[in-house]
């Protein structure tokens, strides 16, 4: 396992504010993370904020939390910036945004960037012992030993963020590694997941941003709708709960209040459930290994709610997940084409260039016709997805 | 909180089998702890057997399970027993049976007697600080304060075995006192809960004894149906898990998958979901604080299930779980009324002498009628509940 096993302490025991960095604080879980520490007083100091090209709103989140360091990912947003009213703030460009994941100054890092570019921050934190709070799946998908190298012996935590895993974490604190037998991920299904493959066929972009259930971003979005998001979470927990891909399960659960389940040797399940809102999962994080923090979310109110539902995946109408099964048993390699593969399709559906069902068949299509061995270090890496990357698009 | 606070250890670890002794083992949940113990070859044994006035069912157990002692409590079973062929245990009857609770070869009480006739058993185990797996709840209702006192410094450890205590419980592990907001006791509602007022009026012993998810004694099925259980639950939590009454509630939930759920000061929740089977919670409160046993239960396949349902309780057509909550705002003396005025009330619905629906209103009019100061020790309950016993009969 690469999560922590640690009796949790008391909250009450923070002595001094927990001092973090959010890589992605323009985006939705950088958002949520503020306001998780604007409720919680006393409780978090931010450090460092970078984001990749929201100067305005980087801006404002500056003005509001007077971190000692801002960073911004794009040249242009840079300038924009830097021709703002000072806030204070040292900025720090480009290149060199992801040193700020190493200050000594700094516990916890959220690294809540979304894609392989998530990569680099989440590098530099875990090489530096930080606490990791993870947002960006892909650095595990695409670098899963290579996470694991770098942690070794550095002092750092990997905490998962994706409300998944979190939920996860959260049912396995106390209990033994022995004791489980299974994990089983909840899907919302997304907006399409009763459509038949004929209707799949006709899906719109707009259509598929439209999530029933939880406010995300774009590419996160139709991740949910092609059941992709759900096999990188597969592939995902595997790396941080250590459990073989079959011992890893998905269940279809429209209404998103169990987040998902541990299966225990007993045939006992323990579920996490709360309202949709990433505030819960990302405060358990950056807390952790002190409990929960108060009030962090709207209560949930079952009765009020009446219904959970429960439906297998049907596996031959959305076939990622099989697909990323089939990725952990190939090898890393395998799993890291398999992203930049959706990465790009994606990015092809949204400019109108894909057909929502050719996504899947794309990235397999890809998985046959790319492999690499997979790099000793994240430069290799690096070097190795920036070709993969190449002869992907070379591809679409 | 009663229930102890250790970091659960391996199965793996447990070097001598664990040495049980049953109060019970001819009923419900006494069976099912014997066959836990005879599927896990080698990490149980059993020292003691003890039964009512089940002779026969005695003897085949003692035959499987060869304990030293066997205990009846009623003279005549006792009799019929030492008729039958010799199964080499020894024989201890009536008023001794309890001692058997002491024994220093035990480790573990199964403490499963139906009704306030189980408390002297529990008693016996705490004061002689043994680990005790709970699952008669009117010991905690009857004689909380007690209970409580007798197991400071006696090193003894209350396990509940109720299934919504146990979930409470597994739910619990890993977390710290000062996290958890709320309880939340599911119920299944029992055969009635959809009926009128006139309906439940009309309601007859054996459609109340057709439970629709558990199979039990007529007792607690009775209790089931008319949320006396319930009600007898909230007040076992209170004494279990230290949480004042308002903040233990109760959730209508007819599938039995969810067997209870804390609610943590963050707006998130966790829960504990299986097959409804007694095996899971006994297990666990008999193996603690070694953790899970493989293959206790059977499997949960939620997608199977498909749906689970909650609804708010109307208090107004069950109102017993309101009378439980001013019991306990009114002191443990309160608790022990309800308790006998509620097992003499089922005893009377049982034999046709009073309607289902008169149950709930005869114990509130024993609560007004009936008031003692809670005695100091339990020698001054069991003679304070003898009298109170005869004054509730006497009000039939």
């Amino acid at each position: 396992m690469l999560v922590p096993r640690q009796a949790l302490r008391s909250i009450q025991e923070i002595a001094s504010p927990i001092r973090v960095a959010i890589f992605g604080s323009t985006g939705s879980i950088g958002k949520s993370a503020l306001e998780v520490i604007a409720s919680q007083r006393g409780r978090f100091e931010v450090v460092a904020l970078v984001a990749n090209r929201s100067a305005d709103l980087l801006h404002a989140q500056a003005l509001q939390f007077r971190p000692r360091f801002v960073g911004l990912g794009e040249a242009e947003a840079l300038k924009k910036f830097r021709a703002l009213p000072s806030t204070g703030s040292q900025i720090v460009g480009e290149t060199e945004v992801h040193s700020l994941a190493a200050l000594p100054e700094v516990d916890v890092v959220v690294a809540a960037i979304v894609g392989a570019a998530g990569l680099r921050c989440v590098e530099t934190a875990l090489c530096s012992g930080k606490k990791v709070a993870l947002a960006n799946k892909e650095s595990l998908v695409t670098a899963g030993p290579l996470v694991t190298q770098a942690m070794q012996g550095s002092g750092a935590q990997l905490l998962p963020v994706d409300s998944e895993h979190s939920a996860i974490f959260q049912a396995l604190q106390g209990a033994g590694e022995q004791e489980v037998s299974e994990l089983t991920l909840t899907a919302s299904g997304g907006p399409f997941w009763r459509l038949a493959s004929s209707e799949l066929d006709q899906v719109t972009p707009a259509q598929a941003v439209k999530h029933p259930r939880w406010s995300m971003g774009a590419k996160i979005s139709v991740d949910s709708a092609s059941m992709m998001n759900k096999a990188l979470e597969l592939i995902e927990a595997h790396w941080l709960f250590g459990l073989k891909p079959d011992r890893i399960k998905v269940l279809l659960h429209p209404q998103s209040i169990v987040h998902s389940l541990v299966n225990f040797i007993d045939g006992s399940q323990l579920a996490q459930l709360s309202v949709p809102d990433m505030k819960g999962p990302i405060a358990f994080a950056m807390a952790y290994p002190h409990g929960r923090l108060p009030g962090v979310m709207q209560g949930l109110d079952l009765a009020k709610i009446g219904n959970l539902e429960f439906f297998e995946l049907d596996s031959k109408r959305f076939p990622a997940v099989d697909l990323a099964r089939q990725c952990l048993a190939v090898g890393p390699a395998a799993s890291a084409v398999f992203n930049m593969a959706n990465e790009a399709a994606v990015g092809a559906f949204l400019a109108g260039r894909m057909k929502f069902t050719a996504i899947t068949p794309f990235v397999e299509r890809m998985l046959s016709e790319i492999q690499f061995e997979f790099p000793a270090s994240f430069e290799g890496l690096h070097a190795v997805l920036a070709q993969v990357t190449k002869q992907i698009e070379s591809r679409l």
